[in-house]
């Protein structure tokens, strides 16, 4: 994209500005769809120097976290978790400049954190959403993307404009504050849980003398078996009809102990299989054998 | 499908004949498949009564697993794994009437059993073939079926028009009997462990109030995104890259500690991501922060 000076750019603009802080490698994601979007865009981080190539592309560098927020309506704060946003936010002079503002906090962490977070702005007068982002930098300002958002409806809104210039698709799940942080935990979860298990994968492949490239289209087949799958269990687990589908979890906790024991004869570990196969287990010995794998929630739940 | 007299399907059979031994779900989808297809199939199961419908459409019900065999040139084996396949074939009767025939084992199990049977068949002058089923019982017949096969290629070649007759896609990985097994093993890896992921998952999203059909297309989306990050991944580990492409593995172990934590807060034991999260801090630990989670396959690889 040419670079453009900020009377170019300020042509162009609308009356639409946000304030973006944090310009991590998602920070400047969001920060440069909102100028490819024509919006006014004041950016501000903790270390300086980040701001270099989106002030050339028109954006306002602030100084300081608090003439930021002060430059826009609307605050978008992207910093690696609640801690760091804490670090930037929760400072007298920033509470103040954000007073009678609107502030989304799309930094991942807890829905415990978003909704302590809640907390603290609603005592500033601070008008307040959380969010997620579901999808990596390079999806931002596309189709592609996509945000979770959770809080007042009416705040929500009132922003979308805003938030739309981002792309993507957005979805607003409810007024609790901390219901796109739970979310967004839960799908972190299946992916982070599934990566592991990929690379878990790959490496006893490795001692078989089977390459990661060798694996991967069938991974890939294995990868398109999960929307399906996942499609089909939600209305099992609600019902609680946990059916499997002529697939028993004595099954799954046979295949479970082939993976444990191929890895663990070549000297991997398998830590995170055997504690899967200890949950598989753990149904199997409360009776339910002939059940889905999908009793795994119900035995999870139970405290 | 409507039943018809063994005359009548036999008038349809051509010069292709098969054994099928073990009638669980996806032995009696095996010989169904055989039968649609005209293949003349002899079938037996430890369990009597098994065979009931098979027969009524055309099956030859064997009495003993040695006149099964000896029925046809080639006999599949799907029993639940290789216990009971060695169960059914390591008795002197049954390997006599094997002796100068062909095999293809479709039970799962572990790549030593399987390279274990091929040196008892070879002991027997028995042709033998390993192979894997990826698919579940109503791909079996269809295009979506897949099957893994490894041993001989030439056996492989003479026996196709056979397992052509399953339907779905056949793939010969290698002449080392155990390959397909450890592909199995491989892909069951990610399969299993995803899948628990995503119970787990549904377990903290209920105790945050989010019903397991809420979190559905959510999941869904999650689930589309990981064929084309193992698609992705494959060359960046084979190549000792391990870029991470902007996801630090320390992104992947804050993230995995919110998880855990969000969890735990609720009662529910996150071992599965504890796991994780211990592969991944000891990624950190070894001094590759910077680096993409690929570096777990080399962790776990190392002995
Ligand atoms: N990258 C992605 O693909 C992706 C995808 C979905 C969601 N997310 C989420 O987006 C958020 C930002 O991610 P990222 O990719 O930009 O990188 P990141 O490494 O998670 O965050 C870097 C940002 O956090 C700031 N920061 C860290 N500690 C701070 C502190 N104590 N005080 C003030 N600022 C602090 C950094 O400022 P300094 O420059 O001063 O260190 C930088 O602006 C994270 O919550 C991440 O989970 C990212
Ligand atoms: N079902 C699927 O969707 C699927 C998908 C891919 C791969 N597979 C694989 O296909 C194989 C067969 O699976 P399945 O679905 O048919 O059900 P299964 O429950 O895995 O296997 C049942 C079969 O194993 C036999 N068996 C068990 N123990 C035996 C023993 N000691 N001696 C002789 N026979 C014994 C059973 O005979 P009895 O009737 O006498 O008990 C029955 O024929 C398994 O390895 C499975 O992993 C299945």
């Amino acid at each position: 994209m040419p670079s453009s000076s900020y009377a170019e750019q300020s042509a162009v603009t609308g009356p639409l500005a946000v304030t973006v802080l944090g310009l991590g490698p998602m920070g400047r994601a969001l920060a440069a769809a909102f100028l490819a979007a024509g919006v006014r865009t004041t950016v501000w981080n903790r270390t300086p120097g980040r701001d270099t190539e989106l002030v050339e592309r028109g954006a306002i560098g602030a100084r300081t976290a608090e003439e930021a927020v002060a430059a826009s309506p609307l605050t978008v704060v992207c910093v690696v978790n609640y801690d760091a946003s804490d670090a930037v936010l929760r400072r007298d002079a920033v509470a103040a400049a954000l007073k009678g503002h609107a502030l989304v906090n799309l930094s991942a962490d807890t829905p415990d954190r978003a909704r302590d977070t809640g907390r603290w702005a609603a005592e500033h007068g601070i008008a307040y959403l959380d969010g997620a982002i579901m999808t990596p930098t390079p999806t931002i300002g596309t189709a592609a993307g996509v945000f979770l958002h959770s809080g007042p409806a009416d705040l929500y809104e009132r922003h979308r404009p805003v938030l739309d210039a981002l792309g993507g698709t957005h979805t607003h799940l409810g007024e609790d504050i901390g219901r796109a942080a739970a979310y967004d935990i839960a799908l972190l979860d299946i992916f982070w849980t599934a990566m592991t298990g990929y690379m878990h994968a790959v490496a006893v492949a490795k001692a078989e003398g089977i390459s990661a490239r060798e694996l991967t289209p069938f991974a890939r087949g294995i990868g398109e078996i999960l929307p399906p799958v996942f499609d089909g269990l939600g209305g099992d687990i609600d019902d609680g009809t946990f059916s499997g589908e002529g697939n028993p979890i004595t099954s799954a906790a046979s295949t479970m102990a082939h993976v444990i024991h191929t890895s663990e004869a070549h000297g991997i570990e398998a830590g995170v299989m055997r504690a899967a196969e200890g949950l598989a287990r753990r149904v199997i010995g409360a009776g339910h054998g002939a059940d889905g794998a999908t009793r795994m929630v119900e035995l999870l739940g139970r405290r």
